[in-house]
């Protein structure tokens, strides 16, 4: 900010904010029984809270506000519910009945995991929307499918040696917990009960949940619902400048598979973010485009409700997240046009396989959004493209993205011609797992790394050093030199041996 | 800013702020007619120009400006222009004939892309020194040297397998617009109209632009000039902050060629920007070392005017940026003394390629800077250096520099030596094409990545992690092996085959 | 910070803040000399050091405070240094009989090299518990452990191809100071005297101090004291804002050997660092868990005094460093029980080689801590860890922390089982150096880079992209199988030359 803005907000701030009123602040009475000791026990929370906007104000307040500044969406909020803020007792105590880590504590029917059904009180609208996200399927959508875990287990598998030769078992919770799951989510479970002795109230019991801790966008909860929201909105601020800065999606977008937060950070929209994001506002809503913000973040693109300065609306809110998106750059194993629903366990493609494309790159299209979507999801996209370059600028941009998917596909399926043919050839197993030797890891490292770079790159930033040389098309063009040259020289060893 | 300085610098400003003055800020009768729609359509270029120091100041008022705060160099500022502030149409209409894409909009003859020569109006001796600059022919030195242009189908090609080989054909210009050329420029070309319908005013005729969008430092404008001010002043806040902090390298700097932001956000000096920046002034002009700012940018460096508490100049304004640069760490193959021409296609070594030094690491001296002249650049790039620290401090470090260019050079000698046996022995096709190999791609990864990387990680790190661990010492080593023992296997084998 | 509070502390800090204490701002006569050509020829120093704590206290005021607050540890701060600022001659004056660099500078005994027991004068308790920090020994460490030493040479050694063969001599003092010891510290010696014709005092007498610059954790002072402190709190504001930020601590921790900046910047942790830290409280002494700051640092958990909202200690103050580390997950070469001496020359395992372990995972026990300290550690970590988080999750965390030690230790071992067969075997040579060939490359990839990664990932963040496809469990089982398949081929060409 700068100092004069600094000043006259001040001044201005002095004139408009009225004292705080007493009533917005009414804790509930199971609450402030929490407080008393967890305000002690644990800081990190009880200040975190208190900092939130939920220990601000009462959804009755927040429901009162008019037009698209209101953030609750619920036209039903629970009488019990409206006329305290949002406290500990608020969310841990909600549908007891349905929350089987339910268990008695203090007097109260305390349950640790809040869900977003939970949240769905207040924000129904949204957590609707998410159940529309293929996030929210993340664990079935990779525990479900025959094939990814097959490639789950090539790379976290537990590895003997036997016979001169690698064999995984797959790996156990634990360490399951902290890798694939971690980010797509864990299946939680109740394992009994413990009894410990807390330094406040002496011995008492608590459930014991296997899979826990976990914040995964697709984490499978103890009342059956999938998700959270503390994935992006992290525990107990809850807050929407959170879930606006960058940084929340790099927790699960920073590996060469889906290198967002590192393409981010070197395109000019991230170069703009961290240079001058001090002054913008993130917590305003709608979001301005321009006068809150002067370049993009991955909400803004892809969720944020959008207003240009007449207050019109750009984009709507959306907690779904890819009805901006008409393709999904993300190679399984070729780029492709979005799936229809975000359980991608029904996928078959040609060959009977739970992929969106077969390996000749045929879509899987009746499981896909068609060429007409793609369209409406193209435009919801461009809105805000448009809000900051003119048309010829967002197609030109849009062109090259479109060409970039052409391309890299292009590669890949070079890439996997030649391993079919190492297959075929006996030179590789691809029927008991086709990933899991090092010639086939090579052919991963193709479609999972470089190719998603370049198309990230392509899409994020419009190209760039990322696209080159790191993880992109030099990448790329080398690896697939070296499996070219390792197929010859399997094939020249077997002749040699042959002729022998 | 600390809690106190906020205060001192609010009383501070009241009394010292004059009222905004209505002249200052008048905005052009043409300029005024393009935000009557363009602030609508456009919100986020509307608010971001309302936010530069364009929007505030007129050229009359920033002439006026005396000694070193002088931000505008021009002594000739034409008298139209002197008295409104700097809008739409100051630049979008300026020299209509001189561009190819002017075009009739609304009554004005627009032109969309805005080059250098237009800054240049005000801004004058910095477009000059940007002329100099070895970027500003960026397009040219890769698009116009024979060698590179062979490294550059061996990266971004498109690959196709004929009989077992690998073969490249010329990537299209979309995929070269957002790799090499993203950051290089592109070569704009009009190619003709189009009609596109718009919201505010029904059909309007537009110019289709080849090459559009792009912002590469070496961009081929439709005036013929060369180059943009908008990768580091981003449009169109075109903010001097913006391109003193370091984020505004990284857009291109950031990969292992060239991984200056990687090094600095690693380094002591990148450590204090992170941890303290917050409170310094980016904005000052002059900018006065350790008043404004602990630590130094990429800016800092290589283009800031400085001066010390005095007032007095440590370092001059520098848009041609490497005349504090004795040596150009970047290998092609090896560091080697700067050129002394921004167009580098002019230059041949002594086996009459155009590279500035041999394969054997002959500098073409004919084409670089002599010794006087790095002496000089090197006491330019030392004066702020010893602002801050002692001169056993300042020449240690410099040793350290020199050092590793001849270590990592020799090293380079001894992989290009290999790859030249290689070559002779026919194990590896160098006349074709040098680098479309896969054992050629390692010999690059030696010059073009790890080399590189612990010349940077030297001199503006002084070292670190990443100049062992991170594409360093532990790479360049383990990659000269791996050729090595490539070398060995292929001699072994056809001694082997000829043996039997 | 929000808008509203920055009203509120403006007026809240008018209405507290003293009028600046003339006495408080006492600067002694020799600092004052200083100062009058250094602020000049120095603008950097000599404003970093006005920002400085050291500028603004006496330590006869620090040593008064009361309680947590207090700063200053020494009860016995010399008389001579009570009443004054905190200066330059303070510090570079001090001691002069034990500095081999100390030299007449007009009129005064100066030493360039300021060492933690010059700042012991005040700051005793922390330079004590720094001689207990195993980086404070990291020169010895790695410079007098022949083991090591060898693996230095591989990395950082002169190659030369000597009959087809790579060879290696050791690196000279300029590589080795800008590599491994630029964060280990270098080895002072003072090396005569220079004469230097300076701008404000004509010719002077300087020491040439070999090793000079460096700000490495365990560099040898010319007072044979070990370390410095400014790796964390850099020269010259020294301040505890600093060495509480993350970045401090990347310069040394950032490569794939220990990743704990990249694994930060992507935890949940380093989310919420990123996105809320400017309104955090970085001074503020002892350190209020939830009011202060909302997600932990690096120094939150290794070093910092914390306090819960009552004002009760929850962690005290350790410049130790490993007191809340049970276990040293950096595997040399498996994760292993903390050392107990901050020497660890003297360990030596049943091979009686100077490792921790030994190659089949034995500890060397009578060096490391046992169990029962292993548990004192592991409360004190964890002491934080519960401010935020349930029991549960704490648990949970720790449970899969320390599978993720035995499960990589495992893939470690089955690895280097493989090596012992292949060095057995003649494939390679361990005896010589058993770091120095391509395939004993690829078994440091696993033990250094990739097991390292995966252990960093799950304390640091409980998992991520990281910990499977950024140099994580992905590459880890991708190079074990390469090296198997190196193996098997070895063996197969062993037989086929002996069946010829």
């Amino acid at each position: 900010m700068t100092k004069r803005s600094n000043w006259f907000f001040a001044i201005l701030i002095l004139l408009m904010v009225p004292p705080l009123n007493a009533e917005e602040n009414s804790v509930s009475e199971a609450t402030a029984e929490c407080i008393e000791c967890h305000a002690m026990v644990h800081p990190g929370i009880f200040n975190d809270w208190k900092k939130s906007r939920h220990a601000q104000i009462t959804p009755a307040s927040a429901v009162g506000v008019k037009g698209l500044a209101r953030k609750v969406s619920s036209d039903n909020i629970p009488d019990g519910l409206k006329n305290n803020v949002v406290g500990c007792a608020e969310c841990h105590t909600m549908r007891p009945d349905n929350h089987r880590d339910t268990f008695e504590h203090n007097g109260h029917d305390i349950h640790i995991v809040v869900s977003p059904k939970d949240c769905a009180s207040c924000h129904t609208e949204e957590a609707f929307q998410y159940t529309q996200n293929i996030m929210s399927h993340a664990y079935d959508n990779l525990a479900e499918n025959a094939l990814y875990q097959k490639l789950q287990l090539s790379i976290i598998g537990t590895k003997k040696r036997v016979g001169g030769q690698m064999t995984y078992t797959p790996a156990n919770e634990a360490t399951k917990a902290e890798t694939c799951y971690y980010c797509h989510g864990t299946k939680l479970k109740v394992n009994g009960t413990e009894t410990r002795d807390t330094d406040l109230a002496g011995e008492l019991d608590f459930p014991i949940i296997e899979g826990w801790p976990n914040q995964g966008v697709g984490r499978v909860n103890l009342d059956d619902s999938l998700g959270s929201c503390s994935p992006c909105h992290a525990r107990h601020q809850f807050s929407i400048e959170m879930a606006r800065k960058p940084q929340a999606c790099k927790e699960c977008h920073i590996g060469p598979d889906v290198p967002a937060a590192k393409v981010y950070a070197a395109s000019k929209h991230g170069n703009i973010y961290s240079t001058l994001h001090q002054s913008w506002d993130f917590k305003a809503v709608p979001w301005t485009i321009g006068e809150d913000f002067a370049a993009p973040t991955c909400a803004t693109c892809h969720m944020s409700l959008l207003v240009n300065g007449e207050g019109e609306m750009v984009s709507s809110r959306s907690h779904k997240m890819n009805d901006r998106l008409p393709w999904r750059l993300f190679g399984l194993v070729y780029a492709h046009p979005h799936p229809l629903e975000p359980d991608t366990t029904i996928i078959r493609n040609k060959d009977n396989k739970p992929l969106p494309v077969s390996l000749d790159n045929t879509a899987a299209s009746s499981f896909l959004i068609d060429e007409k979507e793609r369209n409406v999801r193209r435009q919801a996209m461009q809105a805000a493209c448009l809000s900051c370059h003119g048309t010829s600028w967002v197609n030109g941009h849009w062109q090259r993205m479109e060409n970039t998917i052409e391309r890299t596909n292009a590669d890949v399926l070079t890439t996997t011609n030649m391993m079919q043919e190492i297959w075929k050839a006996g030179y590789a197993d691809g029927k008991t797992n086709p990933f899991d030797e090092s010639i086939e890891k090579k052919w991963t490292d193709i479609w999972q790394f470089y190719a998603n770079t370049i198309r990230f790159a392509s899409a994020m930033g419009g190209g760039g050093d990322y696209e080159v040389y790191a993880d992109g098309y030099y990448h790329l063009t080398k690896t697939m030199l070296e499996i070219q040259e390792w197929f010859s020289h399997q094939k020249k060893s077997a002749l040699s041996n042959k002729n022998k």
